[in-house]
């Protein structure tokens, strides 16, 4: 099958890598509007060729959106518009607005409004890899709105990825990435700006931080160019979770000022339930 | 050389496995007041005897003192009344209270303050693993008040564990960890807080996490036995850490309620300079 990927980054580079490597993918077409990863996709042999979207649009069955979801909700009508039998579906992170944009388009049956569960902190071609997906989770959002082949052929993709499908209501969807995902991010981020605003001696950061230290704040080195779009259109949510993360530090703040340390066991004792639902 | 060590988790644990393996302990005399992890550690190997405190002191040359830092301050003075040529360490979090615990103590020489910077989230003897230490750092606090016999043995054994050393001073050390190790345990409890209250679909935690969630929570497994001591301890450092990070949540709060998504974006931008001073 030949394969369109928009967005040559961590995602579209690593799905890229393994529906060759499934014999899923015939050839790949690439598009990317960055000049720098146009070059690089094509130098790490992630894709056969890149071209401008309505060239692969017109030479592809498959379309599969892998850009920062602002792009994405852009692009997306487009694609609809010009597409007959071809199947599209894409890999952001929030399902909502993306389904929205698109509910009363008349070929809305070929979109799949997918989310698979992986990423890392890295960002761009390079930052592609082998084995990505396996034994994570997709959710795959309003299936009802999409075609039965559409939803059987990306069924198939997911299933040979090694990947268990979830599905959900788009809406539903964002509530629970904004509690498992969303919020992990900003934590991440503010930590990394606590210690680059106060621990002024960064040797002493470099010299000590152990793997505690690395694991928390390895997301802060997501990239805004992704991060900031999802917070956007997962405003209302995202908002509501921080207001909990804050109010929960506040009774650890409150449980040091007052030296109130049977609470302090209490609040910690309650965070060790995490083991429930947690795999590892 | 004849080894006690007392408290036989993790830490104790997995130094005397390091020791053993090494060559430097001939044989290990296990201290615990628990009785599971007695039986645990015999069992696992860990040690060669458990025996009482007094008797373990009395039979051997070097002594490890691995138990959560409060019952650490206790113990070491009595350890320190009873030795004369013997060699005493702790392995414990903070460092200025036990060294002002025993700052005048007629034996102080005999004592070296270090804290090895690995741990994982879990405890117990059973936690105790093979190669920790590894190419991580020790920090050794208030050389100056240890004899030097005793640094040097202390600093073989770390050299041998290819830990590499760094030296502070005690009230140095502890504002350090409390930025680059307790407030990302104090952020990971609140997380895993936050989606325990909020997410009651636990199901859908389950299933969803994914890699960024689970590297974020990961420390909120933490035994509160070992950490409350450890937050009463550091409480004014950990405090105020613990207000810039609230106040650098709230910014993030305020971005998201204000719709001020280029500030959002310079946030994230600058949380990405943590790259710097990290190492991987």
């Amino acid at each position: 099958m030949k394969v369109t990927i928009i967005g040559l980054g961590l995602i579209g580079g690593s799905m890229a890598i393994a529906l060759k490597e499934l014999g899923i993918a015939t050839y790949i077409y690439g598009v990317d509007h960055n000049p720098v990863h146009v070059s690089e996709a094509i130098e790490l042999g992630l894709v056969d060729e890149c071209v401008d979207l309505d060239h692969a649009i017109a030479a592809t069955d498959l379309i599969i959106i892998a850009t920062p979801i602002n792009a994405a909700e852009t692009i997306l009508p487009l694609i609809l518009n010009q597409i007959n039998k071809q199947i599209v579906f894409d890999v952001g992170s929030t399902k909502k607005v993306i389904c929205e944009k698109v509910a009363t388009h008349p070929n809305r049956g070929r979109f799949v409004a997918t989310h698979p569960m992986w990423g890392t902190e890295n960002s761009g071609p390079s930052a592609a890899v082998k084995g990505a997906f396996l034994q994570k989770a997709t959710v795959i959002c309003n299936k009802h709105e999409s075609d039965k082949n559409a939803i059987e052929l990306v069924e198939h993709i997911y299933g040979k990825l090694n990947m268990h499908l979830l599905y959900m209501d788009a809406a539903d969807h964002d509530m629970h990435v904004a509690y498992i995902s969303h919020i992990s991010h900003i934590t991440s981020f503010a930590l990394a700006n606590t210690v680059l605003e106060k621990e002024k001696e960064e040797d002493a950061i470099f010299e000590l931080a152990s793997g505690g230290f690395e694991s928390t704040v390895r997301l802060a080195k997501s990239n805004p160019a992704m991060w900031v779009p999802i917070f956007m259109q997962n405003r209302e949510n995202v908002l509501d979770v921080l207001n909990e993360h804050i109010s929960q530090l506040r009774k650890f703040k409150t449980c040091l000022e007052k030296e109130n340390y049977q609470y302090l066991q209490e609040l910690i004792e309650n965070a060790n339930g995490i083991r429930r639902v947690l795999k590892n």
